[in-house]
């Protein structure tokens, strides 16, 4: 009997998640222990609908494997899609593993997020109740940072990156006007400000802050503090530069730009707190304020990645695979940072009881003391974590992606 | 009696301003007829009340020049000061001479677009009632690409190559979910298309373009065709990006979003384009979409430079030195791409008359019969400009860039 693996992706896209996918092909084929490399998919939404690809022709042509790498967003596609308990939706259950038995499925990797590792928990509590046989492997991947029981995500250092080096330019580009001036930029994040904080990596040549003003989500959001600080920023300097979550909320807990959308996972859809930040300002101050939203470019900018984050990533996904192989299930894998003075992480797995539906917040300490910008330690965390290039390949000056459409 | 020059820059910031600058500099340090080498703070603005450096202790310093070279935004500052004619405010061109003479200035370079050359163009007309002896130099930048006499503006290349790469990953972004959505991405230009035509260099490995619809204020925009044309993509393809200038307008010559702040150049306040085109799509197609605008980034992420761009840039910065100091005054250094297969540009200097206040739109023959893309005519013209990228420095895993305000 032979025993092959599925891998799938889930949740928003990030410019990693490709590294992580790229690394369990990579090491599934090297395995003697497997033989066939599937992907699902569009997530376990396409698993249901059996939409399953045979991955070693497309991705073991020459050259490809090392574009999957760094090419940004999900190749195998992604989903949004809720799992109901089995009570409520056994059918959903049954088809999932009617597919894992047609294609002699023993390894199943499914890499996203919180929500997403609510899938794996779910599969393998049916499991408990249903034997199958199937290595059930969380493998995680957000933008957000906001997983538990890992060092970071895969996917944030990259989007951290991206967004440091974005402040950066935003910074030199409002600093030329000889006038008073504010940039307020809203960054994603809608209930951790682990990418709002790394606004605070931003500095000029001489050491000093770009992003001057730093508000997440963690700190209630005081308008009066707010025209406070920037009133002493202004003593000091004419172009400010405020990076904010598009989930700050007041000390309520009514997000600034509360909405009554609500997406299928019950969180509130956002957008809209930096104009709405910046219209206040210019009502109180009447200086020239700027929003800029920076779109979903932090998570796709694979021209601006962390070699850091993709080597990590990378070896994410060679552990899953030997986590799997190893005989575990219902787990994720996880991370711990060396201690000591030179950078690494550990990888080892958790329950991913300890993992799903659960978040991690950014933690006082990483916080200055006036609560308005990042610390000395929070700088410490994220320091090592953007360290690095990647020239990724270019062809008539653009970067190449690797799509899935052109195999299909 | 020594000879000195004075830089300065003027308009929006760009990622290749500063190239022409070193070039300038680095030509000027060369050249024996060149003594001190003047940099002008926020452009005639900041000339008028005398804010004038040495760069030579600035810019000598060892590696700063070479930093200055991939630096975005401008270096010296910028203005958007119109100056008036010299009926109506002597007292500006007294002011501005006065300076020139204080500090011995011989050549004036100005680096900048239409409005800027608009100055150049005054101080010819002054300088030729009260001769001064001063030669004036026009240097072209701005991302719009809408100066006359050039094949293309310097900083317009880095700006396309940033809007394509962009387009590309917000394309691989909205590809992932499995059903129907419309991302609208907003471009700068008010008047002319070029940046946004840029989204057409976007192609996925198998050639297919990645902007499937491309709007720009050339062609009037009509809501009934833009529906006509997302509902032929539809027919192939399930999750479609469209690009559209921040200037399209109706037929009537109506911004899609209209406003009544006007600056001081009397151009209209726009932006929220993509907004109201995204609205009325929802509205008739009932479709997912989202807008997206590409921020100021686009012309200042000198993290994703074209290697042409810089070195043209530079050149033409090397070239404005040149002709100064061989006697010409009243002119912009102009270019023209080079007849044959192999792409190159020949540069020269052109009356500042022909220039100035003018605005060169996107021809007929590179939109496409369907007015809605970029013709191969419009490819084959904008292909070479984004070619080659550029390794800047890092440090700490972000670009270093250089700021004056370190140095004063």
């Amino acid at each position: 009997m032979e025993y092959n693996c599925l891998i799938a992706q889930s949740g928003g896209p990030t410019s990693a998640i490709n590294a992580t996918l790229a690394g369990i092909y990579s090491a599934a084929d090297k395995n003697s222990a497997v033989n066939k490399i599937y992907g699902g998919l569009n997530g376990i939404e396409g698993i249901i609908k059996g939409k399953i690809v045979d991955l070693k022709p497309i991705l073991g042509e020459y050259g490809n494997l090392g574009l999957l790498k760094t090419t940004p967003s999900s190749f195998l596609g992604s989903c949004r899609y809720k799992l109901k308990s089995c009570a409520e939706n056994a059918d959903d259950y049954k088809k999932i593993f009617d597919v894992f038995k047609q294609y002699n499925i023993k390894y199943f990797f499914y890499i996203g997020g919180n929500d997403s590792m609510d899938t794996i928990l779910k599969l393998k509590e049916y499991q408990e109740e249903h034997p199958q046989g199937v290595n059930l492997i969380g493998v995680p991947k957000t933008i957000d940072n906001d997983l538990m029981c890992v060092d970071h995500t895969p996917g944030f250092a990259s989007a951290a990156k991206y967004i440091a080096t974005t402040i950066k330019e935003i910074a030199f580009d409002t600093a030329v006007y000889d006038m008073d001036s504010i940039v307020v930029a809203e960054i994603m994040g809608r209930n951790a400000g682990w990418l709002t904080l790394s606004a605070g990596l931003a500095e000029d040549c001489a050491g000093n802050k770009l992003a001057d003003l730093i508000y997440i989500p963690e700190i209630p959001f005081d308008v009066e503090k707010l025209i406070e600080d920037i009133k002493k920023v202004q003593e000091t300097k004419r172009q400010i530069v405020i990076a904010i979550s598009e989930g700050i909320r007041f000390s309520d807990g009514k997000l600034i730009s509360e909405s009554d959308k609500k997406d299928v996972f019950g969180h509130g859809q956002l957008g809209g707190a930096a104009n709405h930040v910046a219209e206040y300002i210019k009502g109180v101050l009447g200086v020239k304020v700027r929003a800029v939203e920076i779109n979903v470019l932090q998570r796709c900018a694979a021209h601006c990645l962390s070699l850091t984050d993709i080597n990590e990533s990378f070896a994410i996904g060679e552990k899953a695979l030997q986590t799997a192989v190893e005989g575990l299930s219902g787990v994720m894998i996880t991370s711990e940072r060396k201690p000591g003075d030179v950078y690494g992480i550990e990888l080892s797995a958790s329950d991913i009881s300890l993992i799903a539906n659960k978040e991690k917040k950014v933690p006082e300490e990483y916080i200055n003391e006036s609560k308005n910008n990042i610390s000395e330690e929070g700088l410490k965390y994220l320091r090592p974590l953007v360290m690095g290039e990647v020239n990724i390949p270019h062809k008539n000056g653009l970067p190449v992606y690797l799509s899935i459409n052109n195999f299909l």
